[in-house]
C-alpha cells in the first residue's frame, strides 16, 4: 500500500482570461478538502502558494482550529487539520514527502485536458497502483481555471478527468477532490 | 431511467448541542452542489428552508448569477443554477416533482445512522434502482449536525453512508453530495 499525498496549487494557475495568477486560498478549500483527505487516508494535504500574506492569514485560521478556541470547540475539525499545511511550492512538498517516506513521490496532476506529453492513468489504474507497494503518489489539483502544467516539471503523470452524465462538466475543486479520493480508495 | 432530485434541508436539523435549529444556507452549498447536480444529471436541486430572510438573501445571489451581471460573466455557473431553487419544505418539493413528472417521488434520506424504521439501500442497490423505469428518487441531505428524520414523515428509505478508509468519517455535506452523485450515476 502506497502513501497518498495531496496538493492544491494556487500558483501558477490561469484565471478566466487565461492570464497567469496566484489564486486566493478559500476557507472552504481548507476545511472541506482536509476533512475529505482525513476521511480517505491521505497522509498530508498541502495548500501551495508562494504569497506570504495568504500563508499568514490562512495559517492563522488553521491555528485557530488546531490550537486556539476551535481545537476544543470542534475536535473533528482539529483532527482533519492535523494533516494540513500551507507551503511555498511543489518542490517543497516533494522535500517533505521525501523526509517522511525516504522516497521520491510520483507527482500526478489531475487535468481535464488530454496531453500526450504525460502518461495518463485511468482512475482504475491509479487505484491498483495505490494498493501496490512503491513510492508515494502525490496528487496535484489546480485552482482558478487550471494549473499551468508545463511550468511544473515535477509532474510525471496525469489522471483521467471525472466524467459527468452529460456534456456539462464543471465540478468545483472541492467536489472533484472528494470524488477522486472516494474512487481511488474504494475497496 | 428514473429522474433524480436532490434536496438540502436546513430545517428541522440539529446543532452541535442537539437542539433543533434552522441552519444558515451557505454560498458554497449553492454553487458547489448546483455544479455537482448539473454534472451528474440531477433534475432539480432544492435548498429547503422555511426562513423568509434566508430565502430573500439567497434568492438574490441565485438571481445575480442567473439574470444579473453573473449570467454573462460566468455562463457555466448560470447553467448550473438553472436547476436550483429555494423552497419552504419537503412537501413543497414533492408537489413540484409531482407536477413535473406526474408521479410521487420516493423520498430517501442519507444518514450516517442505522435505523431499522427505514428500508436501507446500499449505493449499489440505489444505482440499480435509478437505472430502472419508475417513480423519481428524491434524495435528501441534512445540514448542521443532521436532519431530524422522525419529523419528516415523507422519508421512506435511507441510503447507506459513505465509508472512509479508517475511523474518521466527517465529510462536509458538499463532499458527501458529490461522492453520492458520482457513485449513483457511474456507468
Amino acid at each position: 500500500m502506497r502513501n497518498l499525498y495531496l496538493g492544491l496549487l494556487h500558483y501558477p494557475v490561469l484565471n478566466k482570461n487565461s492570464e497567469i495568477i496566484t489564486s486566493a486560498i478559500t476557507n472552504f478549500d481548507i476545511h472541506d478538502i482536509s476533512r475529505a483527505s482525513k476521511t480517505f487516508g491521505v497522509k498530508n494535504y498541502f495548500l501551495i502558494t508562494p504569497e506570504n500574506g495568504q500563508k499568514s492569514v490562512m495559517g492563522k485560521i488553521i491555528d485557530h482550529w488546531q490550537k486556539g478556541f476551535g481545537a476544543t470547540y470542534n475536535k473533528d475539525r482539529k483532527t482533519a487539520l492535523d494533516i494540513t499545511s500551507i507551503i511555498n511550492s511543489v518542490p517543497e512538498a516533494i522535500e517533505i514527502i521525501k523526509e517522511q517516506t525516504g522516497e521520491e513521490p510520483i507527482v500526478t496532476a489531475t487535468s481535464a485536458k488530454k496531453d500526450l506529453a504525460y502518461r495518463a492513468y485511468t482512475i482504475e489504474e491509479m487505484r491498483s497502483l495505490l494498493r501496490e507497494d512503491g513510492p508515494p503518489i502525490f496528487l496535484l489539483f489546480g485552482t482558478g481555471y487550471g494549473m499551468i502544467m508545463e511550468d511544473i516539471p515535477e509532474i510525471k503523470n496525469i489522471l483521467e478527468p471525472i466524467y459527468g452524465t452529460g456534456d456539462y462538466n464543471h465540478l468545483s475543486v472541492r467536489s472533484a477532490v472528494s470524488i477522486y479520493l472516494y474512487a481511488l480508495t474504494k475497496k
